[in-house]
């Protein structure tokens, strides 16, 4: 397919460079060409026949999508079913009874569902931590979202063994899914699972992801046990010693940060779940200031609730702001930065960050013509400050368009898929629904 | 206008009563009859002669509208134009030398573009405090916004004989506007005016609103001038006696409080502002259970940026749990009551609290068949963890249609108020656009 979207504002995010007027062509799944009004190529600007579709985007904005770079698709049952508990009650009296009676098939749907939502908030890629990658991915492929496998190893399920082969399937089968070696967290794995894994992760030259020091309570338990912190016990196992990162990372102590720094690991920070979960809030300023990668993630439904990239930005620099006591905290532009670009590259997909030639199409159309994008006095500002996913009027993932003013592309019918997941969830609290 | 709402969910707000499905009837401006598909009057059902206009809710939510009880309407011009600033230097370096420019025709156009976005997020009244008055009250009467102006008195501008005018005048006008004795704050007014408003509201048993302990520093400030912390200070000129409310109310102190609950004032909470401004987190939940009534508020969009009740919502709940590091603080259902039943009687609006038979029409329908909204377990958790102003499909204030599914109804070229207020924006920045 060959696209040609003009009439549109474009924030490439590529450093230094501003909001322009110009055109972007879309070639085969690769961005072919951006470029301003004043700086036409020869023979641009007219219909041609070598477009399949032309997109006159009516002077909104062109811009990267966005990266989730934690979340837990499958999740998506557990919305409105298990909030305002503490942590413990939540996990063993609701998520766990439930998940046991989940299946593949259930998954694979309950993951199309999470898919129709990023979507709707112009997320073209998720790293996506749950039971059963294999249906998640087989969700993502078969709706055309670009997903980055983790593995949720941990002493109760799955192995490692196992992880090496998914690693060594999904690492081949498509453009659209990758894996990540990973791990639970480390309150959930033994040491010796734990040396396993860094010793497949040495083989493989592959970075290591988990959550990691979301709560203090996890930080004091992994002290008793270990000695150490949970990052500095990680390390002290070689597990980051081919980078990789930690979901959460609200309680990072002096020396981590050290250690995140040197290796160049992300912190990849949740903050919506972080609040409402009780955890705290990850200290994201300071990380960023001192050098570290820092990425967004929505984490699961179930601890969020939604999955919306622009509640999470929010988040991101209102609760710096909150945290330092300074208005001036965490800008607007820094965020966008990690929301799009540095999330990219928190997912190993360094041919999606830019809007630049010769990157993959995973892009978004922003509408401008809503009252909360108006006046038009800084565009990055009025993203992360007043933006909504209501302002995505389209999102493309390598080079197709999957959602389009409200309406889904992506080879299934909603209204069936959503009675399916009600279906699911009946039949899990056993209702007979 | 007799309007009838039919294969609709049903969340009328009244106390205790859930979710149901059957019909509202609108008639002149107020609802006629709800009730439930089991409980249908004796000719209910089919199409009649006596509807001007039938609405199928597609088994949609239809509950009361979002009140937001503290906003700056007229503020848009500054959306993006002051953020990432300290306080103070916001206040004098970006507010006042804009504000000082400003005349009552472009608070005009500024408050009408604020009633847009306020409808794409489902609030049917906002309280609202800024310049020019009668220009903010024009506008709402001619979008059919309802709004409840307040008075921004300081020692700088305006007066007490002019505010008891204007009570005069917009307290009969139109039942779409009211208002409300006020002031700025204690720290921009003196003891004396303080005392004038005091009189005031003895001669006409009203309430008083007022700016109130947003910061520590204003505490500090009130403390040292006056010798008492500021809810005390203006309780002791006999400012509430009959009743009020305080806007923001980030530090009250253990005495404060007692005011509050004993005389019945309102916290009206701005978690969004307070976070931008690095204010702090309200103690909304200790509040709530001391029985001290708390509604929601925006605040405007120079300090927000959106006007987003959905956002607030979501704040109100996760910020508890985070102050008080309980997930179970807050839970959704009270705070969708603070947004909609208390917000209206924080506004004196006892006739838009609920979907109830003789109420005003001012309601709103959500849409539950997008992806955020599925599946469909709680209704109210589902609004105020993963809803989002997408969801709002309509909006209606006082039996009239003004908002549905992203087109306005209000008298107005959208594309045509965007640029006079883009212009304004110009002029004031002096680029001569």
């Amino acid at each position: 397919m060959n696209i040609r979207f003009f009439n549109a504002r474009i924030l490439t995010m590529e450093e230094g460079r501003d909001v322009f007027r110009g055109e972007l062509w879309v070639k085969d799944g690769r961005i072919e060409r951006v470029f301003s009004e004043n700086d036409a190529p020869d023979g641009a600007g007219g219909p041609s026949p070598r477009w399949d579709k032309e997109v006159d985007c009516e002077d909104n904005l062109l811009m990267p999508g966005f990266k989730d770079a934690h979340t837990h698709s499958g999740m998506t049952f557990l919305r409105s079913m298990a909030d305002d508990l503490p942590l413990q009650e939540w996990l063993a009296g609701k998520v766990f009874p439930l998940e046991a009676r989940l299946t593949g098939d259930d998954i694979y749907y309950l993951a199309k569902l999470a898919v129709l939502e990023y979507l709707t908030s112009g997320i073209t890629s998720i790293i996506d931590m749950y039971l059963d990658p294999a249906a998640t991915a087989q969700a993502c492929l078969d709706m055309g979202m670009r997903c980055v496998l983790v593995s949720g190893l941990n002493s109760f399920t799955s192995s490692v063994q196992q992880m090496e082969s998914e690693y060594k399937r999904w690492n081949q089968k498509d453009g659209l899914i990758h894996y990540c070696l990973g791990f639970h967290a480390p309150y959930t794995c033994s040491r010796e699972l734990l040396a396993e894994v860094a010793d497949l992760s040495w083989r493989l030259h592959a970075p290591v992801y988990t959550h990691l020091s979301e709560t203090e309570k996890e930080v004091e338990d992994i002290k008793r046990q270990y000695g150490l912190t949970p990052g500095l016990f990680l390390d002290s196992l070689g597990l980051f010693r081919y980078g990789g990162g930690g979901y959460h990372c609200v309680y990072l102590t002096e020396e981590e940060k050290e250690l995140f720094r040197k290796r160049g690991l992300y912190v990849i920070t949740n903050p919506a779940s972080n609040l409402k979960l009780a955890s705290g809030i990850a200290p994201v300023a300071e990380y960023d200031r001192r050098g570290i990668p820092v990425a967004i993630g929505t984490d699961g439904p179930a601890s969020n609730n939604c999955l919306d990239m622009f509640r999470e930005m929010f988040l991101v620099t209102a609760l710096s702001k909150l945290q330092e006591m300074d208005a001036s905290s965490m800008d607007a532009g820094r965020v966008l930065y990690f929301a799009t670009v540095q999330g990219a590259h928190a997912m190993g997909l360094w041919d999606c960050d830019l809007l630049s030639a010769g990157k993959r199409a995973d892009l978004v159309l922003i509408d401008l013509k809503q009252p909360n994008m108006q006046p038009i006095h800084n565009i990055p500002k009025n993203l992360v400050y007043s933006g909504s996913k209501a302002n995505v009027l389209m999102t493309m993932i390598d080079g197709k368009i999957l959602y389009w003013k409200g309406d889904f592309r992506v080879g299934e019918d909603v209204g069936r898929l959503y009675a399916k997941c009600q279906g699911i969830v009946g039949r899990l609290l056993g209702d007979g629904r």
